[in-house]
């Protein structure tokens, strides 16, 4: 157990990333794979070749599927049920998650029955109880640690997750105990690929979510510092602080609809354009609510920041840099994290942080302020700003 | 916009309850009604017969629901799909939980655009973006309102809100800026009763759920007190902690489980008997995680408190209230809010907040503290404790 330290020594911390660790789904689902899942099912239409000639076109390398390509979820006749759904992440997308998990806290250094908070999100389950209580059993977090199942945000889940276990670890400093937040985000979307190509072949909609999602589990720890032991990992970052925004007139924008064999997702052609206005205004916005860097013009310039963006679509980062102004290099990790995985959804962000980290350790020159973007469903754009320990504001921005 | 204090003036100030409001259903669902909505599509089947029975002792006056007992959901000969009990909870539930968070918003005395966070629950739909983000524009809340949807919790997902939106609060506290959160919890459990009657045909496997679930929204406002501005209600509780616990080997004893057609309720009949052990395991534990209350026995005596406990079923707190040594005067207003509403859910502990405040209103005797249990799934016990303000420990417990 931790124990707490005597009030008066606590400084006024801020709260800090100390473990970082991603898992992608074992099987690499190349456009090739896809398209000979697609045509074994489905006759030529135009929606069908129009989606195939995207999936030539998206600039991934490879995404990554729970399933291999023999697996009978690629082969059967039928459209697995929503209930058959829910099975799967279970059997594929709990123990991916727990791997992730189980990295992160030895990537951290402390042991499972220290997390005093588990913050976990997906959009691609539902149930109830929900996979953060299997999680806790898995991985012998206490029996009192406080669950908190994020639903509803998509792409922004990451960094809402982050946003949440940050605050709550502030609530935890402001009572003058010791606190370790486990946030993990899991998505499994193929188990849908086959009612979304059903749904194409019916509707004639041509769907780019298609081409676009891969599965994966990523897992982040954050401390508020208290009553820190030698054993954990010193800081990588300390978060600054994170703020929301959704932005007016886009509730028709993105949506991941629930039907009777699982989600729909809708993905408007705007988004990329969407995406070159919302980012500098949700940018803005967390530079004038972030205290330490509010009052300087100079902290207004992106180019000043590293950047991590979630890569919604290679069309998402080309607007993303072009709004900011900054080069393809300044969001090289981001376009690294598209290339090989693809759109992982909420679990993407933290895929660029850990990339980020371990150029980081490897002597990469980065900035010493990170800032995190992701466009969710609401249409929500999420960001974060993280600093390096060491660097001015490593105490309490 | 709320001004901060500047720190120095900020005392260290825990977070209060200062809006409550419900609203059930506007349409009564008598034991009546159920049994003619059930004969009307279905043949007599033992299960039928028995559920039906179990539907005539449940003890609860009457359920509401957001149908009408004319309203083609229940005559229409077909079972609703997912989408479309989606499309219900967005055309009925919606405007319930608007409904009840702008009588909580009233009640509070404060504006929508001071609202900072908003921490919402539901078990009874899936969509992304969530009722949250749809909620807020309804509401006029804030482009950057910290928004926070939980889902898998179930019946406890009231406390669990209240225990989320505790944390946040304090960690506006740490960072010396004033924090209102809206909590709203939304369940509209008869959409699936089509579904639920169905399943129930074709499995024959008497489910209970039919016979307990109402349609209901409530909503609480919190506040962390900074700031505070004459126009907003005084504190109507304190928060002084709030402590969940999963509880061993209880992995199958209520779910929740996802299919086709929406959501199928499977409740252990062990449930009454868990209850008895899992309420006063969880008591002790909140009680030793309170600093302010765990170094004295006395503290740990469950009749020194006023109790508010989540009505599973009938059984369930008669359970409570033996395993604890209370009486049932000493859980009226639990009683009351099953009698009147039957098992709403996530939103039922609001409804017995309320109550309990319109009592203490009207002059009702009640002890200084409160203590809030609600089982969710997982089996997760949610509990928490306020205080009333003035009682010693309105500072930081």
């Amino acid at each position: 157990m931790i124990e707490p330290l005597p009030t008066e020594d606590i400084p006024k911390q801020s709260v800090s990333i100390v473990g970082i660790a991603s898992r992608c789904a074992p099987h690499k689902l190349g456009a090739d794979e896809l398209e000979a899942i697609a045509r074994r099912h489905y006759s030529s239409t135009p929606s069908l070749e129009k989606m195939l000639e995207i999936n030539r076109k998206t600039r991934i390398d490879h995404r990554y599927s729970v399933f291999s390509s023999d697996h009978e979820h690629w082969h059967r006749p039928t459209i697995p049920s929503f209930s058959e759904c829910d099975s799967l992440f279970k059997e594929y997308g709990i123990p991916l998650a727990s791997a992730a998990s189980a990295r992160a806290i030895q990537d951290w250094g402390g042991v499972p029955d220290e997390i005093t908070h588990l913050v976990a999100v997906t959009c691609t389950n539902t149930a109830h109880p929900g996979f953060d209580s299997v999680l806790c059993r898995k991985l012998g977090l206490k029996c009192n640690v406080r669950r908190v199942l994020l639903h509803g945000i998509g792409c922004g889940g990451g960094i809402s997750a982050m946003r949440v276990a940050h605050e709550l670890l502030l609530g935890s400093t402001q009572q003058g105990v010791p606190a370790r937040a486990l946030i993990v985000a899991c998505e499994v979307p193929t188990v849908f690929a086959r009612s979304e190509l059903d749904i194409m072949d019916k509707t004639q909609d041509v769907n780019v979510a298609m081409c676009l999602f891969g599965d994966c589990a990523a897992a982040l720890v954050l401390s508020n510092g208290i009553g820190h032991k030698a054993s954990e990992q010193r800081p990588i970052w300390n978060i600054l602080n994170c703020e929301p925004t959704q932005f007016d007139g886009t509730e028709d924008i993105a949506h991941f609809n629930v039907h009777d064999k699982g989600y729909h997702a809708i993905i408007d052609k705007r988004i990329p354009q969407l995406t070159g206005k919302c980012v500098p205004a949700g940018f803005q916005s967390l530079i004038s609510s972030t205290p330490s860097l509010a009052l300087e013009e100079k902290n207004y310039v992106p180019s000043n920041y590293g950047w991590a963006v979630h890569p919604g679509g290679y069309a998402v980062l080309v607007a993303a840099q072009d709004a900011l102004g900054l080069t393809a290099d300044d969001l090289r990790a981001s376009y690294d994290a598209y290339r090989d995985g693809g759109n992982t959804i909420s679990t993407t962000i933290i895929r660029i942080l850990e990339k980020l980290r371990d150029e980081h350790k490897h002597g990469s020159n980065q900035k010493d302020k990170l800032v995190l973007a992701a466009i969710g469903h609401g249409i929500t754009l999420e960001t974060a700003i993280l600093t390096r320990p060491g660097s001015s504001s490593y105490l309490h921005a």
